[in-house]
């Protein structure tokens, strides 16, 4: 498993693109960097083709991964585990947010079982079975899985991704469901960012002041329960301790999108965290990253800003539900930046006087 | 012509229909309020349309409003007047920013010459004629134009987003093309909201310091030399006296479409101030406005300040392009407010346990 991580090829984007792209961005018919943001993306994409003409970013495919969380029995959220199974029925049925925003912005959904409780489903066109387990074990007591486990997960995200870029899908997005996630999560920025529970832990799904009190003891908890582990430092260690099944396929697909150049909208929370545990896994994975929003979740921002200094998502719209949403609202301004960096006129094509 | 904004009907929205809006979201399989700011525009919507169901906001049209404006020649802009014209041959041969974004998030676009100089452009499938003169008056010397000519633009604008309901569109966009359009936009936000020219005035297509601080001298002459004419408060007035052609336009587009119940996506630094002189003549107008988006020119931020309190446009990407650009990097979020509203299912009918 081990091999699957040390063959991936990961590679920054490199100078001389962004700057090549730098350069058509100022030969078009607009003030010099008056497109903002979208000529940042724009740059980013045209180096992540390595410079290839045009930028295409559809067709694009949203991954909602879900799976259970044994810390669930911790009293962490005010919704029963019950309802990552629901949900995830809710996806397949088409009736979730992540469902009308996708077919809102013209992206594929498909359904990842990473693991929730109550074994496999029913087969179905939009679900992909990844499954890791029947759910992980009580973070708050000891390791969420063994590190094969972790591995297998990565691998198989890996290879996820990798299969999106054969489908021919030119654009990715990653969400997620699992009741108690934000718990994991939380633990998660803390192990890798040395940020305070204090600061990483928030409402979630919607807990109130008392549970999230009672949630931060949690994660102190979790983090003391798997000190030994955690002390190596490495990522990986990380992440079987005290991940999800569906972070550590998230994280996995972050891995394989960056080895694929595939560009990938990162959601909000949870993925956060599995894009930190990628970033420590590899830095370089941050090439084809796009972090499509600030989540409503207090800790997001707080972790982001650990993990990425001042790169601010795309949107800051408030929301908090997770499931890709967030990064569905955003991949509309994929489309635009791609569209302007291939399709605007040059001053002199246009006969527009340089300014 | 005061008739015709007499004759206008435009209603506040009603609280009965935000009411049931929140009671239909609070039945989705989300946690409450998770959707954020989409869920404030989902109301909206719903209490435009006066509580049908479903949401509609497509198909969407773009109007691009050029025209030129007399203080060019007072040397505020770097570019020169004449490209006010090139890039409105620029939009009609498809070649611009706001060509390709209206392409990548599915809006049609229109362009409006109100009065750029140099006389009436060839007609063309996509130029709709509403010239209102052959530029504005120079407002560093005295009123940009006569009442009447404003009143016949605002007239104009009424008209024409009455048309655009006639044919069909559920969503506007606007923007606009206008060399030194951010003098006089910034001089409005001086007289409607009592800001200093230090605060309103900004660099627009690319000004340096230098010439920034003589564009603030500039808005004060203009102030001074229509002294008399702002004094009487009225908003027509102010906008007669300070206005640019295009701006007038778009506030007629924006009370017409209060008047019909079309949400009209506001774009950037010029639009706001049309929006101002709007409210100013209608607060109602508010009513079906969304601001698309914070521009990167400083004076935007502080006027929506002061004209809207806290209420943020829904992007903030450090645009600064105009012709629309911000407004149609919006409208994807309305169609995703309007999906999730429209299509997600309910906790009771997909089974899922309330939170």
């Amino acid at each position: 498993m081990e091999r699957i991580l040390s063959s991936l090829h990961i590679k920054p984007l490199q100078e001389r693109h962004l700057a090549q792209a730098q350069t058509r961005l100022d030969s078009l018919t607009k003030p010099r960097g008056s497109l903002g943001r979208l000529e940042e993306l724009a740059k980013r994409l045209f180096a992540m083709r390595e410079g290839q003409m045009p930028l295409i970013v559809n067709p694009a495919i949203m991954l909602t991964v879900a799976a259970d969380h044994g810390v669930a029995a911790q009293n962490v959220s005010p919704v029963p585990q019950a309802v990552t199974r629901q949900m995830t029925h809710n996806f397949l049925n088409g009736g979730a947010a992540v469902n009308a925003l996708c077919h809102a912005v013209g992206m594929d959904l498909r359904v990842i079982d990473a693991g929730c409780a109550g074994g496999p489903f029913e087969p179905h066109p939009m679900l992909l079975d990844k499954r890791l387990g029947n759910g992980t074990t009580d973070i708050s007591l000891g390791p969420a899985m063994p590190r094969e486990i972790c591995l297998k997960g990565l691998a198989s995200g890996v290879s996820t991704a990798a299969d999106c870029v054969r489908q021919g899908y030119a654009c990715l997005g990653v969400g997620e469901m699992g009741i108690a996630n934000s718990t994991a999560a939380a633990a998660l920025y803390c192990a890798l960012l040395t940020l305070d529970p204090d600061a990483a832990v928030g409402p979630g799904a919607g807990a109130d002041a008392a549970m999230v009190r009672h949630k931060v003891g949690v994660v102190r908890q979790a983090l003391s329960a798997n000190a030994e582990i955690l002390r190596s430092g490495d990522p990986v260690n990380a992440l079987a301790a005290l991940g999800g099944f569906e972070i550590v396929l998230l994280c996995g697909l972050m891995l394989g999108a960056a080895a694929q150049r595939l560009p990938v909208l990162v959601d909000g929370f949870i993925c956060g965290a599995a894009y930190a545990a990628a970033l420590k896994i590899c830095p370089e994975a941050a090439s084809c990253a796009v972090l499509a929003h600030t989540s409503a979740e207090p800790g997001h921002a707080k972790a982001l800003a650990k993990l990425t200094g001042d790169a601010k998502p795309l949107l800051d719209l408030g929301m908090r539900l997770g499931e890709g949403t967030g990064a569905a609202a955003a991949y509309p301004l994929l489309r635009c930046a791609a569209a302007a960096f291939n399709d605007m006129a040059t001053f002199n094509a246009a006969g527009v006087t340089v300014d």
